[in-house]
């Protein structure tokens, strides 16, 4: 017999900009938005019945609307906000929002910040993730696309060696990666209105860079691990933190056939082939 | 308590070019090839120890040196033999290799099809991602980057409407997508050393491609389920069939503000937003 | 005094679909369109006066309300309609049409060729840039994206050799390019009504592949010119050949150290950095 | 008679980082660096004569070496050692080095600004094309990657209206670019060894930004006036500039299907179809 196993829908990439225009200073809401619904859609799948479909064109002209009133605080509460209001069709049985959020901030001029003139930010890309079920939900938000180096105090050494081991030690070496962490808040505290979601990406983002700065790494794996716990540690409303981290080498130019020498000075920028480390550090079920 | 949880770790971006120069007609692959490890890796997160950590330049040696006399079939064997070799070490319980084969054809010459000189097909990407542990393994293959377009006999019609909802029903629109499929080969079949993947892949593209052609659509869910349904009855060595599709939107061009008809043939093409429709279609408990 | 130099302005990536419903056969055009003007703009510019600045919004309009009449044949011709109609805005001195045309083929399937479904041909793009002006106009045109590789009958020997060279001598190594060539046509073919656009195109990229194919390549350099003279001799109506040629370099993968040979069989494949040549092949003035 | 025309070669993508090791404070450079070279090489392309083809495996090396004592300052100096250096081969007429410089700050720490560990800088990204010729040479710079929006204070009126036209005017729209600009630097000031290029940037990138907040724009095309005016009203360094800008459309969504307002407020951000408006603004001969 052949059945339909776990399946979902939704819309993507729905690209959303919110101008709020204070009276002294506008405010710039950039996101891009991901709605997705699990439920009761064997019919559609089965039979071509779209009776329980609600279009993605209709989660669009959705997430346009509630921005109006709804897009006021953190990208949590308004992903709160969607998943809760598609929650509400009877045939969802989880409703997801994926919140992107792009940075702008107002462009320095010489008689101030601008009022409503903006530059967007780089550096990093805060995201989110809030399902809504009917037995609660979860918020799990990160941080994409920050691209950090540590330009020593980064070290690969005393691995195992084989026949196709060619790699040398190194115990200096250079260490860049572009972060993606992604973080889980323990259910109480999503479930919290006052809880500040704001707050808490503050806080992550802190600890991770602080913490990103003064260890010495032996390890991209041992990195992960300090940064993970130093997080879990600071930040008492997250239950777990994922970290997926390529190494983006930098090899050291052998200068010798020039007849110079390179003291971990000039190196080869590469993207591929990269390493690739995943890992999740979590509050233990004996703690 | 903190604690580490799941973690794996790998080498991505592999890039290999084979060439096998037969003196009548040189044959050319080229593939990306990503590594990934799970086991005793505790140590080297939790205290820095390194002792277990096969480093990733060695994973990308390995499979540079184990492609000369081992890449001379399928990429699924390829990947079994990669995972076979480092689930031979003692701290590894589950490898895999994941790989991306890019297709060349011999250009067509006046003379015949070229026997040294190849142009990169495009049109689909045949994929692969085996994994090896102690009882066994996975072998989990794809389709990927398969751009296609329903002209006419797709419709969208039925759904529920509601305040925000404002999408027309259609009992005739354009239906394009980019197809993501993977399937999951059953554990005798992969095991079986004289299994032929080549041909599994050639029938799953073959009846994707017919039922996506001949079938009509009420919705993208519809035809995932039809397709998924015809490829687990064509190939009874394969369990179950994964389908992500991008509704890719095109819309027909309002042209009554120039005063001209537009009877289903001038239409917006569009990337985002798009739909996103993903099931797994699986032989039933029961079957 | 600060004044305005060369200027121009359009609208870029108007993404047109035109569905023609035959009683046998559906055909489908898929192009990504841009459209730019040069003409008197000044004022726009220096005062901010918009009358004479054709709105891009009405160029993406007029593109889709010609597209439904006029894109019956090769992208050249429409391409020369829509130059022609901006062209008789009194203020334009120029009007640019460019286009890219993306190759889609029915499905096969076991009845034959699908009469309504197709699917995103790959291996190269068709584009066309059209320009038209009070004295006549060019029809440039080209093929993008084509990537292609020799395995063997390329070297590259007898460069100079200073200080800072490391490279061997090769006579016999991978050659592998994304070829982007573009090509003049001559203005009487070009305002010839009856020039077969298509056909002049097909007997191009044929003699491209063939001459790539088969001539042996002593250098990217030489392989331009080679290929570049063959297009100009078997095609009358082309006054000149322009190839943007990377050097995407294969690099054999050094096996001593796992004591292993290699000869010329397990490649890495790169795309940073790589060489790049550019040349133009053309009809000389004392031709 | 088929001749050769115009026509260079040289390597692109060359990524260099380098790191200086101050006792205090590390410094770290991050470049993208392309060399290409005009000159005597109608041999290499006529008859495969590969004697004056300085490698481009060699101008990688060279500026990797070149940037060991040579990368202290500037990009622009960078790039002119690099152009002299090609342009001391005797066949070679022309030697342009164009380099992309991607920003790295120090992280901030709790302790301050980290020594030896950087964030990825976004915004914008620094580049320059520096030529040297027998006869002297030219350095070209710009900025690129700058995404700036406007929330009010922009407007589209007062353009011609035709049977394609239905845009309306709008007194208060979003305007929306990613800024590239590029300029050039008098052949005195280029010439100049005590020039303070950095200055020069800093000056055109304050220049820009405070113009774009605070003019009001009634087209892209008088931005790009008032801007580049601005800039070389203030830097008489500078002979020209030329700016590139698409015209990222944010169309305001239209609720009153649901029956709700939307007063400037909510927008629709997209990439395509977008104008695109380049132009240069220069001193005049009569100035």
């Amino acid at each position: 017999m052949i059945e339909l196993g776990p399946n979902q829908y939704g819309k993507s990439q729905i690209r959303l900009v919110k101008v709020s225009r204070g009276s002294e200073q506008h405010a710039l809401r950039d996101l891009t938005v991901a709605i997705s619904l699990e439920g009761d859609f064997e019919a559609a799948h089965v039979v071509g019945d779209n009776a329980n479909v609600v279009a993605t064109d209709t989660m669009k002209n959705t997430t346009y609307a509630l921005a109006k009133d709804g897009l006021t605080g953190s990208i949590e509460g308004f992903g709160q906000l969607l998943a809760a209001h598609f929650l509400e069709f009877p045939q969802v049985t989880r409703a997801t929002a994926s919140i992107r959020e792009h940075g702008w901030s107002p462009i320095p001029t010489s008689a101030g910040p601008a009022r409503d003139t903006f530059v967007r930010a780089g550096g990093l890309t805060r995201v989110t993730s809030v399902s809504a079920t009917g037995d609660g939900g979860t918020v799990e938000s990160g941080i994409d696309d920050l691209v950090v180096m540590k330009t020593t105090r980064s070290s690969f050494e005393g691995f195992p060696r084989d026949r196709f081991t060619t790699l040398p030690e190194s115990s200096d070496r250079l260490m860049a990666t572009k972060i993606s962490a992604t973080w889980g808040y323990a259910a109480g505290s999503a479930a919290d209105a006052t809880f500040d979601f704001d707050a808490a990406f503050g806080g992550v983002r802190d600890t991770l860079l602080d913490v990103f700065a003064t260890h010495f790494s032996p390890s991209v794996q041992n990195s992960v691990w300090v940064i993970g716990r130093a997080i879990l540690e600071a930040q008492p409303a997250i239950d777990w933190v994922r970290m997926v981290l390529p190494n983006l080498h930098h090899w050291l130019v052998d200068m010798q056939p020039f007849e110079m020498s390179n003291e971990r000075e000039i190196y080869i920028s590469t993207t591929e082939p990269h390493g690739l480390i995943e890992a999740t550090v979590r509050r233990g079920s004996s703690g």
